[in-house]
C-alpha cells in the first residue's frame, strides 16, 4: 500500500484586499484516503469552504488585507489503487451516461470542436478502446516537446497541437481535446505526485471516459499515474486552478515536497480525521 | 399578462445511424410558466429526457436510424416577469455565492481571461452597478455589426471584440466575456422570443449576476428582452446548443413560429399539463 | 505543345466610388508565352498599370464611379513546360540566392514560425530533397478535405492545419508554411487552369526553391500542375488577390472559362503582341 | 546637430554549424550620414554582404561553426533630422504610389484586414491626415501597457489589441495594423536609440505614408522619436529582425549602448568611409 505526505506552502504580497479561491486540498474521492491533513493560513483569519459534489473538489475562498498571506497545506494519503484491466470498451454515445456527456463538449482550454478531423485521422483508424486512448497518450508523449516557459496561463490544446511544445497542463488539454474530438469523453485531473526530478509542482493528467469508468492518463510519463493524488477534476485547468485571485497580490513562494512512503510507519500513528487547522 | 405561442419543426435526412441530443423544450424557469407543451418525434421511438437541476435546463436524447427525422415542439407559455429595479448594486467577489463563482471564469467562446485589460479600459471608470452592465450592453449594441454568415459555430468573444461582427451568439458571448472581465457572474441564455423582422429564429443574450440576481441583457436590441421564452442557460453555447448531433446527418429544415398574444384567450383552454407526447 | 484560352468577366455593381486593384493578366513569366491579350473595361476609363519587377505580376489600378463596372480579361497563352528532373536536392540556407531568403519567413495566411516542430515530425525523417516536398503534397492531398464555404479569406496555414479543410489558397498556404518551417523557400502561385469539373475559378497552388529553382506542386491535385497560367507569385494570398478593393462594392458576377488547345491552330494565325486594348 | 554612439555586443555559443543573418548595421537612408563604422566577427571569417534596395535594409549573412561567435558593431552616425510640418493630408488611395501599395496589406504580425471595423469605429470619425495617425499613436500609448516578458516573437498585433500589453514591437506592430485597416500605408521601423533607463535594446517603431511621404510614430514615447538611427524598415518584424539564425545557438550575450553627442567632436575626427572591417 502506498502512501503520500504533501507539504504545500505558498506566500504571497496582498498589495490591495483580494479574494483568494484556493484549490489545494485532496479531493473527495475514492482513489484515496486522507489520513491525517492540515491547513494553516497565516495571518489567522475566517475562510469559507465549500466543495463541487459533482467532482469532489474542495474548495477555500478567503479575503487578504494588505501584508503577506502565507498558506500551508500539509496532508498524508493513503492511495486505494484500482487496477484497470488490459482491455475495457470505449463508450458509444447513446449509452454515456447524462452527467458524463458534457465531458465531450468543447472548454477554453480544449476546442476539440475544431479538430475532429484531425483527432480522426490520427486516431480514427484504431481499434475503438482502452488502447486507443493509451495510442493518444504515446503520441502525445512523441509528439509534444516538455518546454517550461513555451506556454502560457491561456494556451490551448490547439496552440499546443500546432506547435509541439508545452507543459504538464498543456499535455493534458491535448489529451483530453484529442479524445473529445473522437467522442470519448474526458477530463482534466490535478493532483500531487512525486516526481524524481525536481522542482516538485502540481501536476496534470487527464482522464478518459472508457469500459464506463473513468481512466488516467498522462502524456508527460513523468511519474507513475497511479500515484497521483487528485485535487480536483475539471473540463480543463480554469475548473481546477490552484488558486484564482481576484486583487492585486504578487507570488512570493510556492514550494512543494511530495514524498513517498509506505503505509505500515503511518499505521502506527492514531487515527486522524480530516481537518481543517486554522492557527 | 404576456403568452408565447411556439411552434419549432426541425427535420433532418440521417445518412448514418445517429445520437441527437436536442435541447429544444421551455426551461423549468421560474421565468414562465408552461401552459401547454406538445413533442413530436417521427418516426415513433424511445426518448431519454433528463434535466440540469443546476440551470433547468431539459435535454431530449435519441438514437435516429437512416432515414428522415422530424421533431416538432409546440409549446404555450406564459411570461411572469418580475420588473427589475432601476439601481442594482454589483456583488463583490467575495460575496458572489460559492455556485454562482463558475460563472466569472473563462469558457469556449468567451475568453475573459485575455479581455480583462480591455474591459477595465472600456467599463473600469463607469459606476459599479447594473448600470454599468446596461453600458456594456449598449457599447455592444453600438459596436458589434449584425452580419449573418459572418461568424460561425466556433467563433469566439475575442474574434468578435476584434472584428466587430456576429449574430446574436456572439452578441451575447461578448457581453458574457466583459462581465466576467470585469468579475461580474455571467452566462448565455438562449430561448424563444418574437422577432418583428423575420426569420424567427432561437435567439441568444446574456445574464449578468448584479444585486444578488440574475438579469437579462441583451446587444442586439431585436427583441423586448422580457418576453424571451428561456430554454437554456450556461456558461456559453457548448452548454445549450438546440442540437448536438453525433454521426452523419444533414438538417433538412428548421422553422420555428412564435407568436405573442395575451392570456385571456388562453385560459378559455381547459388546462392542459406539460406533456412529452410521441406519436 | 499546349495552349490555354482563358475568358474571365467581372461585373460590380459599384456603390460608392471606389479603387480597384486588378491583378488578373497573365504574368510576365518565362513559363508561357501570350499569344493574344486582350483587357476590356467598361466604361471606358483611364487605368493605370504597374508590373513588380520581382515577381513579373501585372496590376491594374482604376477608380471606379457609382455604377456597374465590368472587367473582361480574354488570352491565348501557349504553355512552355520544363520538365522536371525526378531528382533535385534541397538548398542549404547558406546557399539560397540573397532575393530567395524572404520566401523563408513567415507571411499573413502562413505562420511557419509556429509550425517548425509539426514539421520536422511529420517530415523530417524523409531524405532530403525534391522527393520532401512530394511528400508534403500527398500528405496535404491526404489530409486536407475539400471543402468550399469552410474558410474565408482571412483563414490562415495553422488553422487549415488544426482543422483539416480548405480550398485550394488553403491546401497552397499550407504547402508554403510546411516548406518553410523545415527551411525550404516557398511561394504562393495564383493562375488559371481548366479544371474538368466545374466551376472554373481561379486556382492556387505553392511553389517550392529547389535544386536551385521554383518547382510547382499542387496539394489538391486538381488539374495538371504544368497546365497553370501563372497570374501571380507572392508571399501568399495577401499578394496576389485577383482584386483588392477600396470602397463600397457588391460583385455581381464573376465568370472564368479556361479551354485547352492545342497550339497548331492558334500558330495559323497572325502573330499578335500582347496588348491592353480599353474600350 | 545630433550624433550618436552605437556599440553593439552580441555573443553566441554554437552546438551545431549554423547559418546567420545579421540586420543589425544602419541602414542605407537619407535620414542619418554614417560617421564611421566597425563590423567586428570573432572568429575571424568569409562574410556576404546584401541589401535591400528598396528599402536600404543591410544584411549580413555568415555560416559559423561550432564554438562561440562574436559580433560586435560600432557606429557612430549623424542625423539629418527633417522636421515634420504641422499639418499634413492623408493620401487617398488612388494617389497611393505603386511601391507604396504593398504597405496597406496585412501581414504575419499585422492582421490589418480583419480590424478594418475596429479601427473605423475608434479612429474613423476624427478628421483625415497626420493628426489622426498621432490619435492612433495616443490611443496605444494610452491603452496597452508596457509589459516586457508577456509577449513573444510570434505575438501578432490583433493579441495586442485584445490583452492591451506588449512592447515596443507590439506597440509598433498595433500602429502598423491600424493605420492600415483605415488606408493609410503603414510600415515597421527598428532601428538605435538612447533610452533614458536602462536597459539599452533594440527599438521598434511605425512609419506612416502621410502627406506623401514616411512620418515616424511611437506609440512607447520611450524616447524622441528623431533620434532613432534607422536600421531597418519592412512589413512588419519578420522582416527586420536583427538576427535570424538556422541552426543550433544559445545567446550569451546581447549587450547595446546608444550614446548620444553633439557633432562638432566628431567632426574634428578624420572623416572615415563606412567600413565593413573583419578581424
Amino acid at each position: 500500500m502506498h502512501t503520500a505526505n504533501i507539504e504545500l506552502m505558498l506566500d504571497y504580497e496582498v498589495t490591495h484586499p483580494a479574494h483568494f479561491l484556493f484549490h489545494i486540498e485532496s479531493a473527495f474521492h475514492e482513489g484515496h484516503k486522507i489520513i491525517e491533513e492540515r491547513l494553516t493560513i497565516t495571518p489567522s483569519m475566517k475562510v469559507r469552504t465549500f466543495s463541487d459534489e459533482r467532482n469532489g473538489n474542495r474548495f477555500i475562498r478567503l479575503d487578504a488585507s494588505k501584508g503577506v498571506l502565507s498558506v500551508n497545506y500539509h496532508a498524508k494519503v493513503e492511495l486505494i489503487t484500482v487496477p484497470v484491466p488490459p482491455h475495457l470498451d470505449e463508450t458509444p454515445v447513446t449509452a454515456v451516461p447524462d452527467d458524463v456527456l458534457r465531458f465531450l463538449m468543447p472548454s477554453r482550454y480544449c476546442e476539440s470542436d475544431v479538430m475532429s478531423r484531425a483527432a480522426q485521422q490520427l486516431f480514427g483508424h484504431l481499434p475503438s478502446g482502452l488502447s486507443r486512448v493509451h495510442a493518444i497518450e504515446s503520441w502525445i508523449h512523441e509528439s509534444i516537446y516538455y518546454l517550461p516557459g513555451f506556454s502560457n496561463s491561456t494556451t490551448t490544446a490547439q496552440e499546443v497541437f500546432v506547435q509541439r511544445a508545452g507543459v504538464c497542463r498543456d499535455f493534458a488539454h491535448l489529451g483530453v481535446t484529442l479524445c473529445r474530438a473522437l467522442n470519448i469523453p474526458a477530463r482534466l485531473v490535478v493532483g500531487y505526485v512525486h516526481f524524481d526530478e525536481p522542482p516538485q509542482d502540481f501536476h496534470a493528467v487527464f482522464e478518459a471516459w472508457v469500459g464506463d469508468r473513468w481512466v488516467l492518463f498522462d502524456g508527460t510519463k513523468m511519474a507513475p499515474i497511479d500515484r497521483l493524488v487528485r485535487v480536483g477534476t475539471g473540463r480543463d485547468a480554469k475548473d481546477v486552478a490552484f488558486a484564482t485571485i481576484f486583487g492585486g497580490v504578487t507570488m512570493l513562494r510556492k514550494e512543494l515536497t511530495v514524498d513517498e512512503g509506505d503505509t505500515s510507519a503511518v499505521r502506527a500513528e492514531p487515527a486522524v480525521q480530516p481537518a481543517l487547522s486554522l492557527v
